[in-house]
């Protein structure tokens, strides 16, 4: 078996629960930029997990939705985008950077989720490569990647290999040496198929959440890339295993001890999201998983300091 | 009149109410620490306000108690301090740069108050030199300063001049040539009326809290230092006026629109703390303060937003 140095950083032990910021700080900086993943990382979190979607030009880059969100997106006019969402994959990648998603429009529903993110302005979609040079660098040598590739729901790709995205990713993420850095993350367990088959010298983590849950408002769905779980005729742990995978990556709702233990019995580790609300926390940790995704990661430090744990 | 360009910085205008730092951004980050300056400055709050105590030394260094907060600081084993709190007039500069102060002890009152602040490690307490010469760098240029220096409460300063204090600081300032980006911020208006003396190009801060409010858990008090309102004779904001002072900075449950409107009659900026929470943020604002110093610089950023205002 290969040996996977960076799953470390996500492996739980006795006082130690993993935290891993969620599009780097979402409580507390604009998601997805540079700047929120500086902060995380400056603040002693040293995991990220964060989305990849290509641009037109098929280039990588860091943003959540297939379209960019009106409500963390303003034109050169200073004002939030309006009308029917930009779709990412129309959009070149010059076309991307002239957006500036540095603040929320606190008057949406998605705004009004994190009330506390700081305003800034000037900021831009990073692509993909700026986030891996960045981990080159002496002040992110630290830095652990949880790569989410998003997998455009129900609708064929009409440019070409609906893989293609698979494929920019493992070659950027080669092409600088990260391989053992990295843990690729999808919603849509047919790219992380192709993932097993490209780059089995990178670790793969397979997201669910049951279809019982509700979606967050402001976010694409990923339930329809998603592999049907009624019909695995396995429990998803041991579908994770099946599949090769190291991490399973449970919604927060999902979780149980006895799934976390089946799981870790099974040799794999377990993280889940996006787990903000200090209750929450608290019953992740109970459930024995040995890393939280959150979009508080300041909360979430200090939470298991309270528990006389460290992350 | 000299010309004091820093106040630009904190005067409000129609659709713009200031924002200033407490000690940062003590919500999020470290109190009193260079990592919360960067982190308010690049967030887009250009002036902080934090406090200035001497050590055994006589080093200007930043820390808002007379004593080291044992909630907020750590030793060399790594464990937050216990027993009588040291003083810091009896710390070389040395022995204070050993403690770690980038984190809260959650089990304390005073780090209940501050439940999301991140935790770090390998945080020294600034000295006054530090920031001031982080403002001369390129990425602290925007930086303002309301630099408040702490008298010590009833006890006279067996080691030389009360006074001391404000003849260190305005070295500092004026050796690096910021007397234009400063404003001398302080309860005890003795200090300030020494100011006035020896700096009168600096422009002067005056703070007031009524004593029938209660002080924060952790802080000390500065009420044995303030001036006794009852027998000023005039109001507060023209006790203020009288003593050449530009701004105005009373706790936020004294303030009043009448006294709001009062101060601005007699030329003042007012600036209010330490506003946190939604409700008195928008009081605050309705109130005409020009100013609002608060720990948590993202939400009252959205909050001005959401009222179509800036900062």
């Amino acid at each position: 078996m290969t040996d996977f140095p960076q799953l470390d950083g996500f492996r739980g032990a006795p006082g130690v629960v993993r935290l891993i910021g969620h599009r780097g700080a979402r409580g507390v900086m604009p998601e997805n930029t540079m700047e929120g993943f500086a902060f995380t990382l400056k603040v002693g979190v040293r995991a990220m997990e964060f989305d990849v979607v290509l641009t037109r030009d098929r280039t990588p880059i860091i943003t959540h939705n297939h379209h960019l969100l009106n409500a963390a997106t303003r034109g050169s006019d200073g004002n939030w985008l309006t009308g029917a969402e930009l779709k990412v994959s129309d959009l070149s990648l010059t076309e991307v950077k002239q957006f500036d998603v540095g603040g929320l429009d606190g008057s949406t529903v998605y705004g009004k989720r994190f009330p506390d993110q700081v305003f800034m302005s000037g900021v831009q979609v990073p692509c993909l490569a700026e986030l891996l040079d960045f981990a080159l660098q002496p002040e992110g040598r630290d830095l652990l990647l949880l790569l989410e590739m998003k997998s455009e729901p129900a609708l064929p790709d009409q440019r070409g290999n609906p893989l293609e995205i698979v494929h920019e990713v493992i070659e950027e993420v080669r092409s600088r040496g990260l391989e053992q850095r990295t843990i690729l993350h999808s919603f849509d367990w047919s790219l992380l198929e192709e993932c097993a088959r490209l780059a089995c010298d990178i670790p793969r983590s397979y997201l669910s959440q049951l279809p019982e849950n509700d979606d967050d408002p402001g976010e694409d769905s990923q339930k329809s890339v998603a592999p049907d779980f009624d019909v695995l005729g396995v429990s998803i742990p041991q579908a994770v295993a099946n599949a090769g995978g190291s991490l399973w990556c449970p919604y927060f709702m999902d979780v149980t001890p006895e799934l976390v233990a089946e799981a870790h019995e099974l040799g794999l580790l377990v993280e889940t999201w996006t787990v903000n609300e200090t209750d929450d926390i608290n019953a992740m940790i109970d459930a024995g998983v040995d890393g939280i995704i959150t979009d508080y990661p300041g909360r979430a430090q200090r939470i298991l300091l309270s528990r006389g744990l460290t992350w």
